[in-house]
């Protein structure tokens, strides 16, 4: 192994205990890896779906896993800082399953992942026992490989795949959160729960526990997240849809004899982009 | 081959003969392919810089062969319009070893490559005799693979590492492209010259052959350049740059207790995005 790895879940662990927020722009190539580094951003997390989308395929584990651990051990290799790697749902139909996946994330340089409890398109939610089940086969393997991984688990009640009254939904949550902290997760990670009565809820019924906000529209604020004793806030794929808008603004503008401004002004230079690479020759 | 190399080969290269230029915003991935597929373009180009950057590398071929026909491989698999791929200067020591590589960028399912004559870093440029003797084994690479592959000649005179009077300059360049066109190249790309005068004139020493301009600041704008006889033009590493200006600018922000507006107002949404991806999986 290269990679401290030990040394480094460590770290991306000990950003989930405050005082500060933890922000992590997820992104999904080596690239946008160093510009988070070079910017000061303490860990690199990729987005699932961004690194899907970039490959020209849905979420939903419709990328292979061979493509996905292809990217993870890329932007491990680009960076020094801790990477947590989204998995979706570990790329696997059993526990045992979820644990091989976990081996490869690690070996691919990856500290930490997060597993979702949801099966993809509107389908149902694995049960709490199930999902339970994966998350200890995760925690398993990655103490078989030595490596205090940063389990980040998603839960996926507020993605469309449960029905209830509010209530209901917040009670699911708060039971799916409970459960896979006590399998072996370190953090939990609500998805599109972003209001902040609910979230307080959520985390004075964790015990404190470092809970996951999706930046999103409507999201609280930063500092109100902070001040709420959120620990980790990502933005899935909002530098992705960001970094899109601007390419298609460019193709658009010139696909009708329009002017370069689009992509020479306001825009940084070659020379500050190639600031961001590595000059050495790719083994 | 699953991909009918030829067909997409002369599309390619008729796409060259006017009256419209032929505007390539080079990409990186399958998603900015897809992206432009959607747009309408009628042909998709990569920019070896934006590739390797993604990649976290300098270019000059410090990104793998490997690697750069892994890109080549899953943009061209994403899109149905023809694809030319940026080889810069063809990965190899020797014109058999150019050939070698032509012949995986064709497995690889590109029906178009850039070749150019500069050997990187400010370094001096290839003799004419021995680019040339390069881009006949290219040819000769591609007609063994039965592919009519559109080769474009990029000519770096005016990249720094040649020094002269304008005068030699733009004479050293015409010497270059004619010589390149003899050898098979179907295009010149005479990168960084932009002064529609100088490409009036090389556009009359190559008999009316195609000739690529790279748009860049000060670069004439593409109805002049299409009036003027121009038949391509590039942006390099445009759409790279603009993408992570975007993604800079999104990171700057969050890192500040910033606003999420940034990635989410005037961004298109995850649905626009998801509409450009596939939904079958990856084999």
């Amino acid at each position: 192994m290269t990679v401290d790895h030990g040394g480094k879940a460590r770290v991306l662990l000990a950003l989930h205990q405050g005082p500060r927020i933890l922000v992590l722009p997820n992104i999904w190539d080596p690239l946008g890896a160093r510009m988070l580094e070079a910017l000061g951003y303490p860990a690199v997390a990729t987005a699932s779906m961004a690194v899907a989308f970039s490959l020209g395929y849905d979420d939903g584990e419709r990328a292979s896993l061979d493509a996905m651990i292809d990217a993870i051990e890329r932007i491990a290799a680009a960076v020094s800082v801790p990477v947590t790697a989204d998995i979706e749902g570990g790329y696997a139909g059993t526990p045992a399953g979820v644990g091989a996946t976990v081996r490869r994330v690690i070996e691919a340089g990856a500290v930490g992942v997060n597993i979702e409890d949801g099966t993809f398109d509107g389908g149902p939610l694995r049960t709490i026992d199930e999902q339970s089940e994966r998350i200890r086969a995760a925690r398993s393997a990655a103490e078989r490989e030595g490596v205090p991984l940063v389990i980040n688990a998603r839960i996926d009640t507020y993605l469309g795949g449960v029905t209830g009254t509010n209530e209901e939904l917040i009670e699911e949550t708060v039971a799916r959160a409970r459960a896979y902290l006590a399998a072996g997760a370190d953090c939990v990670y609500p998805i599109m729960l972003g209001d902040l009565a609910s979230l307080m809820r959520l985390r004075d019924a964790v015990g404190g526990a470092p809970i996951n906000v999706l930046a999103t529209t409507g999201t609280p604020p930063l500092r109100d997240l902070e001040a709420a004793g959120i620990r980790r806030v990502s933005v899935g794929p909002g530098l992705l849809k960001a970094s899109l808008t601007a390419m298609k603004r460019v193709a658009a503008e010139l696909l009708n004899y329009g002017s370069y401004d689009v992509f020479t002004k306001g825009v940084m230079t070659s020379d500050e982009a190639r600031a961001l690479v590595r000059t050495d020759r790719m083994k």
